[in-house]
């Protein structure tokens, strides 16, 4: 999942400095460095349409990954149920289970002609019955994420979702992780009404928003009494976050807007994005163009594996889009992501023709991606 | 907590070095940067007396705290229990709870007169027939620790516990986090035999042995078939743990013998507590000197508090250690830490009488303390 790509200078630079104070090098309290609340909370008001409490409404988490579980321990007790859609980010399932939480899986449902045609994020469907039939009296949380299809779920979507939510008292924790990466109009859930608000947890991640994943450094933000049971319990995981890049983030939240950094991050990822799928046109094969983030599905129904290909045994036991990734790798050289990873068994044949490309990468990384997988064309029947 | 304490120039320049590297800020392995995990095995091989394994027998955590949880989760089920003594560090108790096991309490008993002379750590005692009763077949794990009490456990107390932890098939979590600051010979408990060795985790702390507590970088030391479930929980847990600073304590570790480090490191802070430690002489206020760490605990038996003095109702309603930690703040303007924090309300009693100083300061504020502490003479009554 390494991104190849390099936070800006503006916050390299101020996380230089920070390491030579003496307050960012020892432990930040434990809620979080006040300065990052701060500038979260000023940053993230207007998307509200509040003024978010950088005291009471904002804990800083040792990424977004603790972010999430510490959101979990906070809320699910043994026996409780979670509600998460497939594809799902894989660390969502032990960190639902790590607090005793049984997870109900409800699939997206990919574009029915999509090993046909270029398709967009926003044809992955929800089907709502399915969904309500999911909802019971045991429903502690739901989870809502445009990761890993690249779908953003449309306001009508999340309005239906919330309305499960508010029948059956059901605790929203929205992924928002790459809450600066849309291509289309993006709701957030807690923006809908205030019935919905006091019950949503936003998770947010400096790691995705300034390409520094190894940064840990992540976010809640959402009504006082849920983020104080949030804080509560990423107090007793993690005890504090990294202070010296908390105190970095701080100066990058202040300081982004006015340098323009979200804007030219979005047109630069959307124009990646552009480019290198100009390759899957050219061979005609279909992917879902994202609505968000910096990963693109592809379709790979059309691509003939030869019948006598050796695979690994660990390979040769998993679906059919573990098969296309080793192939991609040894015969045109290029790394992917197996969807059916963020699968139950149940509903793995979902995804068993998709593969996963990550495009957070140096352009000329792309160019050469780009060239060789030009060499699938020998290997496409139709 | 905070210590008023800097890293050393050769890993805050280690740091911003690795903060212009692409790798160095995208996720690490979750089981840690190779290079720190290298470092580590270099580092601690010799004290082990054995070549660790880098790759099988050391995994990177989330801060020394997140290593504990990760041991504790990747071994306790509901209903196992856990032995700690008392004093204890907080964060233990809930860290033993998240994975539903069951706390013992085994007190450490102050020296009889530590009211009436100065004291040494090793005073503080583990009645052994107290300790044998807690053991059962439920006793899944215990740790071993000299922290709060600055106690270096001897050898022979070592060998007694892991005899009983050999006896009822008990996993041993070392808290070596001041492994760096010892001021009496320091046994290493994984070090007394293979059959101790092969049932012990010895915990890290880069925090601790660089002033760096808010890097939140730690390490767990131990076999195999220990580290391989606790690396799990950790990636559960945390997925992975700062890159950057990892990428820092790696040259930390690298250069720290070279450069004389620890020996200077231990020296000045024993020359701090010796310094600091003079006021108490001069006030004739026992206290425990320290076998290691930079913490000293203070006995103020004899210290009265005005009968009428007022104090908050949440100082009120605590044991007498929470009015010196009130009464010292308000009337010299020294800040301490009361140790019935670190207790449980059954053994509260032991440390009413005691308050702990953290030394780990500069030096131009261990003498205004002194200044300040002298303004206790008025209430001292024997």
């Amino acid at each position: 999942m390494a991104s190849g790509y390099n936070p800006p200078n503006f916050i390299l630079d101020a996380a230089k400095e920070e390491l030579d104070k003496v307050v960012s090098n020892q432990y930040a309290p434990t809620k979080g460095n006040p300065r990052l609340k701060n500038a979260i909370a000023a940053a993230y008001s207007p998307f509200f349409g509040k003024q978010i409490d950088p005291e009471a409404e904002v804990v800083i988490t040792s990424g977004a990954n603790e972010g999430m579980l510490s959101a979990f321990m906070g809320f699910v007790e043994a026996g409780d149920e979670v509600i998460i859609f497939e594809p799902f980010f894989d660390q969502y399932i032990s960190n639902i289970e790590m607090p005793g939480g049984t997870i109900r899986y409800v699939p997206l449902h990919p574009p029915k002609d999509g090993a046909k045609r270029k398709t967009k994020a926003s044809e992955w469907s929800i089907d709502f019955d399915e969904l309500e039939k999911t909802f019971n009296e045991k429903t502690r949380m739901i989870t809502t994420s445009h990761n890993p299809v690249g779908k953003v779920l449309s306001r009508e979507e999340l309005e239906r979702i919330a309305d499960l939510c508010i029948k059956y008292n059901t605790i929203i924790v929205s992924d928002e992780v790459y809450d600066r990466l849309y291509y289309v109009p993006f709701t957030r859930i807690a923006t809908l009404s205030p019935k919905v608000a006091e019950r949503t947890l936003t998770v947010g991640s400096v790691g995705k928003n300034f390409y520094a994943t190894g940064w840990r450094v992540g976010y809640l933000i959402g009504p006082e009494h849920l983020i104080k049971y949030a804080a509560a319990a990423h107090t007793r995981i993690c005890y504090s976050s990294v202070a010296p890049l908390q105190a970095a983030a701080a100066i990058g939240f202040e300081q982004a807007d006015k340098l323009g950094f979200w804007d030219q991050s979005r047109q630069e990822m959307r124009g990646k994005i552009e480019r290198f799928c100009e390759v899957f046109d050219e061979l005609d094969i279909p992917y879902t163009d994202p609505d968000g983030g910096y990963f693109v599905l592809v379709n790979m129904a059309s691509v003939k594996i030869p019948e006598d290909y050796p695979f690994p045994e660990y390979i040769a036991s998993r679906p059919r889009d573990f098969k296309l990734f080793w192939f991609l790798a040894m015969e045109v050289g290029v790394g992917t992501i197996p969807p059916t990873e963020f699968y139950t068994d149940t509903n793995a044949h979902i995804g068993e023709d998709w593969i996963r490309f990550s495009i957070c990468k140096p352009d000329g990384d792309l160019e050469e991606a780009k060239k060789r997988l030009r060499g699938l064309q020998k290997y496409i029947v139709r």
